[in-house]
């Protein structure tokens, strides 16, 4: 299913992108003085294809899942925090509940790969692949059908909200441990040394960093993962909620919705997207630089620059729903300005 | 008038930061990990004195001026776009209309100081203090009456705002030829020459660059402003716009409102209100880098750190929409987060 669905991806359209530029040049400011937000607004017209496009409802997919690899002291926090967090999103008090409130986007709380019994707990989206990750330190993280499944259920959310009428998605993660598998990944297909990539996740010491660098560095050489083949990279050091994210990732370049890109995690799921099929960058927007310094490698590798820098290191898709507020600016100014000859102002030069 | 108000400005009291800061600490989140996002809570926490501030109603002040340097070709847009921009402003056309409304915020236009007759033009503040400046090259900008009308107006424009129940602030401006004056402003104050703090403003040649180099380096010799007296630099090498932006700069600082600051322009007005009492700047936050020069200098004489840099350099207030909606963002963070006892999620590091 993946393959035939990635087949489908196609390249966006040069053309579109000078015809959004011709009417942000007739708009009411000295051409391109609203500097990325027009770059945003031309970017959405290319993905639609439509020159006129609106974002009528927006999405942020969290994906949740546990991590064996959190037995080697990977994590400031224990794996009880990752179900509770979920109960937190369901519940409206965690921070990316505030930010997409703030940014008008509705939370999709997605249960892919969580090590606890969630029940029929409401509001939950329930598609747990794995009931967490066994430790990457003895052997794959996943089988490769159960990468292949979780990119699946990306693949499907995208199709399932925008058949509901969604044009503007976001990703995030809440899963404790996640950063090591994420730095791994980061590692094995940008090809930087493991502790170029690694940082301190939720808060862990000097000491601790120095065991995760060495616990990556272990389930690297355990496992092999081909850099060059996504899925494999996935399985072997990844983790469900990445595989979720990379589905999304995935799906929004088949179904031609924009992107936002949360910080080091979703940027390690849009770089096993990416792997699997290059094109599938020219559909994200990075919503921030995070404080994790493995984000960069992955973010060059594809091309992307983070919209803003505001020193976050929270995850969640806290990063994509601000990223979106910019976006959606964009598409507005693009939209709603009057043009110099509507205001009746001088747009010629002295 | 100015003396006495700015004798109540008080420095902000480092208990409420830390109030702050310990609320923060309690919110299901790593500590420290929203970022900047936490600062600005702080801040306004700090600024209203207030726990559990609120923001009910925002106001971006648009102030409108000429300039009667533009006779000496440092624009590349003609005077008569002031005007005309300040119709498509009560229009609800222009860049700033759009990206305030998606920030929620009302704009305000205050003519302060356009060379043009707008009779009773409907939603906009007649407040003008001189029809266009007088040309710096040959004498003083302003007289130094007209200089403290344009700072009264802006005093009392928060005043009154704050009163209907405006509790956060942005800055804007219109006016052909004003990166003149600001980038005059800016070499005076922070000792940088003036080819160092002078850029393209809506876009001049290289040739014209080289000129408005030297209209501003002559005005300065000319008038001979003193670096230390805000007053002076802004009547002798400034404008009504900018005074007006100088004036609610320390009008938000006497009222304890939080003031986001736009681009070069606004920059420009915030020193003057610094160089006049240096406590304004704890009550200011940088909405955006600028493509405009001569603004960094004058953030780092301010020790102020811009929220975004998206490349833009429109002015208006765009940026300070902008950097609104992240004010506002952390202080939703502050208030509606819930706390790791509420949620009952475990706050303890392994």
């Amino acid at each position: 299913m993946i393959k035939e669905a990635i087949a489908e991806i196609k390249t966006l359209d040069k053309g579109m992108f000078e015809k959004a530029q011709a009417r942000l040049d007739i708009l009411t400011k000295p051409q391109g003085s609203l500097g990325r937000l027009e770059e945003f607004a031309a970017q959405i017209v290319a993905i639609t294809g439509n020159t006129m496009p609106e974002i009528a409802r927006k999405v942020i997919f969290t994906f949740a899942g546990d991590h064996g690899v959190t037995k080697a002291g990977v994590s400031a926090y224990p794996s009880e925090v990752t179900p509770q967090m979920v109960l937190n999103f369901l519940a409206g008090g965690a921070g990316i509940n505030v930010l997409a409130r703030h940014a008008g986007a509705d939370v999709a709380v997605v249960d892919i790969g969580v090590n606890y019994d969630f029940n029929e707990a409401e509001g939950l989206i329930h598609k747990k692949v794995v009931s967490g990750t066994a430790n990457m330190l003895e052997g794959p993280a996943m089988t490769k059908q159960e990468a292949e499944r979780c990119i699946e259920v990306g693949i499907e959310l995208v199709r399932e909200y925008k058949k509901k009428g969604y044009d503007l998605i976001g990703t995030g993660d809440m899963g404790i441990g996640n950063t090591t598998p994420s730095s791994a990944i980061a590692a094995v297909i940008t090809g930087e040394s493991v502790a170029r990539v690694t940082g301190y996740g939720t808060g862990i010491t000097d000491e601790a960093l120095k065991n995760k660098v060495s616990v990556i560095e272990q389930s690297i050489k355990k496992n092999s993962p081909d850099a060059s083949d996504g899925l494999d990279v996935l399985a072997k050091v990844g983790g469900a909620e990445i595989g979720g994210i990379a589905g999304v990732c995935i799906g929004a370049a088949i179904e031609r919705v924009p992107v936002v890109v949360d910080g080091l995690i979703s940027t390690a799921g849009a770089l096993i997207a990416y792997t699997m099929e290059p094109k599938c960058a020219e559909y994200m927007i990075s919503a921030h630089k995070s404080v994790e310094v493995g984000q960069t490698a992955m973010l060059d590798k594809m091309g992307l620059r983070p919209i803003v820098d505001l020193e976050m290191r929270l995850g969640e898709g806290t990063g994509a729903a601000l990223g979106m507020m910019f976006v959606e600016a964009g598409l507005k100014i693009y939209r709603e300005m009057a043009t110099f000859e509507s205001a009746g102002v001088t747009g010629d030069k002295v």
